[in-house]
């Protein structure tokens, strides 16, 4: 019971009264849910794994993205999380791959340079593997570091580097704009 | 009092029932209180006029923005309201001057190019005195259609014409963007 209080405890935002009414309730439950409970957290960790070129969490290796022959391989968009690509994804317009970092520096939570996941990217571009990598972690703080060092990293490997637009939301009126996104969206004006 | 009433309905989100509130309020406030009223109704439209150059609301005529001798008198910013010009002052970044249209196209509403304030604009830029229109139209539907209808009108007259920036804003996550403000993003990034 112990053991199990202090496994539970691990997941994100369980404490230790979470993990003891956790513990309690399969405690309670059919043999079989626990079972069940117990092949599917094993389960998840045999089926899934991170794809070996762009570190996307997936089934197959290379995943659905870096195995499709439909998709522009050349053109490699670097996202923070697996999570983040159905963001670019939504927007149904972008046909190229991922890289996924898997966090962003963050010097206060001891994230540094070598605790993200940029090997194999760095090892594409210096094969000429990749025309442009566009760097579209979010323009967060962190975010914005990561972007900044990642870039410089990149530079000079014969790669064009481009970040995603920051400024003013669509469908949104400038009035309600915080001065942030303002300014961004007027230095980042484009030519019509 | 009925004559009141109609006069009150004429502000916004004011229909009979707020219009003969207040009606009555000032029907049993002090003599002078609805004389200051009066005066200060009267006071605004003597005092306040819209500059001639520009049509910011002002009470000395050419604004102080297009009386400034520390602007940049060829940069201007094209905005919707007077109201407008608020938000890119507030990015303490801009050394230009601006142009209020006081209003955006609406076809549903009747409002097309003729009842836009644009002629004192195309006359400044027709004589040869602007370097970049900025168009700062929020980026709406009508805000859009405003921003390419003007750009067409614009165009061929050696002027750059620019558009603000759409995308994800400023410290938000790439998660919680719509599609739209992240198709956005990904269309107008930029070389690092």
């Amino acid at each position: 019971m112990a053991r199990l209080i202090e496994e539970l405890k691990k997941l994100p935002g369980v404490g230790a009264k979470t993990a003891q009414r956790f513990a309690f309730h399969i405690l309670r439950s059919s043999d079989d849910d626990a079972a069940a409970l117990a092949d599917a957290v094993r389960g998840l960790k045999a089926a899934l794994r991170l794809c070996s070129v762009c570190n996307n969490v997936t089934d197959v290796d290379p995943c659905v993205y870096c195995s499709s022959p439909t998709r522009n391989q050349r053109l490699v968009c670097v996202v923070e999380e697996p999570t983040s690509i159905a963001s670019v994804e939504r927007t149904r317009g972008y046909q190229g791959v991922y890289h996924v970092l898997h966090g962003t520096l963050s010097p206060i939570h001891g994230v540094g340079p070598d605790q993200l996941r940029t090997s194999t990217l760095i090892a594409r571009v210096e094969r000429g593997e990749v025309d442009e990598v566009i760097l579209a972690t979010s323009p967060t703080l962190e975010g914005e570091a990561t972007a900044n060092w990642l870039a410089g990293t990149l530079r000079g490997l014969g790669v064009r580097i481009t970040r995603i637009a920051t400024g003013v939301p669509a469908g949104s009126d400038i009035e309600y704009a915080d001065e942030v996104s303002m300014a961004r969206a007027m230095e980042g004006r484009r030519d019509l």
